[in-house]
């Protein structure tokens, strides 16, 4: 059996349903250990499944006693989940075992979804939706604030409904031209009727990440269905197209399709439409513990899909200087379809 | 002159007044560079000083290319800044060029703070004020919810100025016995009259962070004030200590003790209070940019405490399963003495 370690928390979380934010996991052969500091152990002991907790200060200190008294040879880590001061920490002493890099461990192991994670993440997505919906609450409120900023902070409010769930990454929560920046930041600009409103954002149920955008025409008694009209045509065009990217992707999608086959099915309905150069991203990726894992749904995605896996469909048009347009849902595939979470 | 690289956000904030969460900064001799892509570099143009942008899809091969033609034989980097991944990327095919680990670089320069920093930090802890003030309001409306993950991110939305600002991390709020837990996570136990309440948090004002600790008596008409009267006795004596330790150490601290001296000052008042088992962590840490910089002001702090150096005073005694305290401000050092900023 192969010998590995791990130190990131959804990583540790994964393998024996406990982490805390100074912890290593090692697992060799068929013993394991989650080893963290005495502010975590109590905790610990009475989370941690099928692994032995051991206390130390020094972490790296009692990973390496393990492993001189283990005789290891070879021990499996991700060269992206270490620094090079904590390897160098870990090597320590220890000349006779080789530390062989493996990029992505866990995500691979994580890929394909057990159904109780399905279970956690449709409820995610569920509870997502309802944080989208009271945020279109607070849009129709008359008279409230409407700074981007402070719609910004609105969207978190609702998204984590008003503090029971953590947010599972910075929502997006951008006005016309802003909807082009991929990265855009929170203004002062003001959001009025007839604008275009652009809200990526999601929250974490147990841990499982929900992630969903939508782009609206804002408007009294707006909601963040995806049956919008705008009143601009040039916008209204590229809404469609993006719709009908989004809706063709998940429906043609396919068990046994590598990543890019399904990029491609987006891909294709806005190069059709004449519009690839302004779809500047991949069209979606892997949910799960992490915001972002595999399978990757891009130009260069070699991962074949299969049944079990999620992702994000999530095409877009960017105008600089104009507007932005995405719609994001996240799927899963069963019986070689995608379904919508 | 030192030839050197840096990954990290606010470390490259810091040498050219931008960064983005995908850049690289170069110094080598008098020559600087901020390397990101084509989402970040019409922002970076605007904005970075004393250095040259460059935009590339892959920044290690761009860095790479410019360690080659300047024919760069020493680089020193953070071993804690990059990942191995990281630093395998940055030295593939470079077999010239030695890379020469140096642990908190950056930290180490940011260390003493200039006029300029320290109007930011002192600005930041004025809002950070403020924002517990707003928090004290909400805690102070009748019939308002006090379930602890409700006061969570009621105290997060405060403290953002209702998202006006970023926080400088996300705030502890414990209620009696949690406040005893350092990794206090917000549960749904209700606040109710005559109960303590920790509150620890801060924000981000221009990228600078405060952060402050009250441990308050709840009562119609509280205040975040250090002023506070318990029902406990046992609660009052832990308090007085704790408060007597915080303005002992900011009364006493000079330039040219060191952390561990500093340390001292506070533990000292707990030791003679006999609670010094209580006291189960370092008196301060540095704050700038990032939330923890040096100097560290603890039983192991060897770095000499000069003027313009920004750092927090935060003692506290803790009794699991009873109740915990802390007091803490961020003090500044300026003619040779610690004033709260």
């Amino acid at each position: 059996m192969m010998n590995y370690i791990l130190r990131d928390e959804n990583a540790i979380y994964y393998e024996c349903g406990y982490s805390s934010d100074n912890a290593v996991f090692l697992s060799l052969g068929s013993e394991k250990w989650l080893i963290t500091d005495s502010r975590y152990t109590v905790e610990a002991k009475e989370q941690v499944r099928n692994a032995e907790v051991i206390e130390a200060s020094d972490l790296l200190k009692a990973t390496r006693s393990l492993l001189r008294s283990h005789r290891v040879m070879r021990l499996v880590f991700d060269p992206k989940d270490w620094t090079v001061q904590g390897l160098e920490g870990l090597k320590r002493k220890l000349p006779h075992t080789h530390f062989a890099p493996q990029p992505d461990f866990s995500h691979q192991k994580r890929i394909v979804k057990s159904e109780e994670e399905i279970a956690l993440l449709k409820k995610a997505a569920e509870l997502g939706r309802e944080g989208f919906d009271a945020f279109a609450n607070y849009l129709n409120l008359s008279g409230c604030e409407r700074r981007e900023k402070r719609l910004h902070f609105e969207a978190k409010a609702a998204l984590s409904h008003y503090g029971e769930y953590d947010l599972s990454f910075d929502p997006i929560v951008a006005i016309n031209a802003n909807a082009a920046k991929p990265h855009a930041l929170p203004t002062d600009v003001v959001l009025k009727e007839g604008d275009l409103l652009l809200v990526d954002a999601g929250l974490k149920y147990r841990r499982y990440c929900s992630d969903r955008t939508r782009t609206v025409h804002v408007k009294e008694g707006m909601t963040f269905g995806d049956d919008q009209k705008f009143a601009s045509q040039k916008i209204q065009k590229a809404y469609d197209l993006v719709r009908k990217a989004h809706d063709m992707a998940i429906e043609k999608a396919r068990s046994g399709m590598t990543g890019a086959q399904i990029d491609r099915l987006a891909r294709e309905v806005i190069e059709k439409g004449g519009m690839a150069e302004y779809f500047v991203h991949s069209t979606g990726h892997g949910v799960g513990l992490d915001i972002h894992e595999m399978p990757y749904i891009s130009a260069r995605g070699k991962t074949i899909v299969e049944d079990g896996m999620v992702f994000t469909i999530e095409p877009g048009i960017y105008i600089p200087g104009e507007f932005g347009i995405r719609i994001e849902d996240m799927v899963l595939m069963r019986s070689g379809r995608a379904e919508i979470l």
